[in-house]
């Protein structure tokens, strides 16, 4: 049997529907192309790509935009020559890109925070039907640096940004991966009453001064920001596992990459 | 003579005259309030307005929000503790905060690049006219490496994130305080055509996965994140000048905060 593109694409939208406006769109490629290697990544950056082609990847699924912007808009880029060389690479070599942010965060539980989660062993205190709020049992005892170090082990990552006290306790706390914005992560900590908040990106005068004010004024919170890509990156793995189930005969793989920036 | 609010206003505004719309609004006090002592910062934290109540300043001149988004909207953190606090915090004091954001940023040139330009004593590589573009004469010899231990010395800061190679020989760069977003970015980089590009705050996805894509290419690009904080707060000393030299009589002072996240 030949799978195609929109077999698998078929198999990911399957379990929400189609979601209309989105921005998971066919970025390159066909429909009816034929798939034989399917590549999951966070990023479809130019290395990644390169990478997928060489390898006779045929479709790539994307967590993150193609072009450096959510919508994947192209026109302000014409004649740019870092995007113009990597749509070039992308139509020479016929691969097809699909990106999937809004389907996997949709699916219920999200398929982004059920990887995370797994990846963090951290499944069993998630709060059932709300499962990005986390509750440790009343025999363990955990802080925010104790768990800073847990993530570093489990992610790793060498550092990430914290705001609050590094010794305070931590009972509740929800886990944001990716970077939902400032009034979700306010009013997230506002309605659950939690100590922590780890994410994975924030805009600086948003949350990060929320905790900061929070901290200043004697209440116990506290954030934990680990970097988006750390933060999702393996909650792909939750498509791997989808399309290997559904299409036993395709080579399904994670292309984890290097961090764009370095902590210098 | 009395000094008021609305005078000191009327000062910081005179160089371009009333802009509209803007988020440079009175967030809380009276016009006609007198002003013996202001306080300049980056943000008007509680812990800032705090110190600034308790030494007696009437006016605080702050350059990002008090209440934890751009355009200081509140009515979705009505009940939140945190907000209430500090807007109690605020009222019973009766303490005058102004935000300069948009004028600071429409002077020409730019006060806050101004300010930072100082700082960093980059002004004689600055270019007239366009004063975020920078050249270092050609007796000079620098690298992305050379110039990350020049802003830490001169920044007072531990670490930065780095996008490109570390010994990548730099001529050319721009310096944009700030977080103007990756549009604004990519289009001077490649409007400009410069090696290197020194900004405050990014979204991940965007800036940081262009320079990322362009280094590999092999593309002589990079790019250093300060953290926005740190990339502006200097630049507010603009402001302090401008303020005593226009009111000899009044205390006029920077306060700056340490960062709100730290590394961990």
């Amino acid at each position: 049997m030949i799978i195609t593109v929109q077999m698998v694409l078929n198999c990911l939208i399957e379990p929400v529907g189609h979601l209309e406006p989105t921005v998971d769109t066919l970025k390159s490629g066909r429909l009816n192309g034929e798939v034989r290697k399917v590549a999951v990544v966070f990023m479809a950056t130019y290395a990644v790509i390169k990478q997928a082609v060489e390898s006779g990847v045929d479709l790539i699924l994307t967590h993150e935009p193609t072009y450096y912007n959510h919508k994947d808009e192209v026109d302000w880029l014409a004649g740019d020559p870092v995007y113009e060389r990597k749509r070039r690479l992308i139509e020479e070599s016929g691969i097809s890109i699909f990106r999937l942010h809004d389907y996997v965060h949709t699916y219920k539980p999200d398929g982004i925070l059920v990887g995370m989660l797994k990846k963090l062993e951290w499944e069993s205190y998630a709060k059932p039907g709300e499962m990005n709020l986390l509750s440790f049992p009343p025999d363990e005892q955990h802080t925010v640096r104790t768990i800073v170090t847990h993530l570093k082990n489990k992610l790793g990552i060498d550092n990430m940004l914290v705001a609050g006290d590094l010794e305070m306790p931590v009972r509740r706390f929800g886990l944001m991966p990716g970077a939902s914005g400032g009034r979700s992560h306010i009013n997230y900590f506002e309605r659950t009453d939690i100590d922590l908040l780890i994410v994975g990106e924030t805009n600086e005068w948003e949350t990060n001064e929320y905790v900061r004010d929070a901290a200043d004024m004697g209440l116990s919170k506290a954030l934990i920001v680990t970097g988006h890509q750390i933060s999702e990156e393996a909650g792909m793995l939750t498509v791997v596992e989808m399309v290997r189930e559904a299409f036993p005969d395709l080579q399904v793989d994670l292309i984890a990459s290097p961090l764009a920036v370095k902590n210098i």
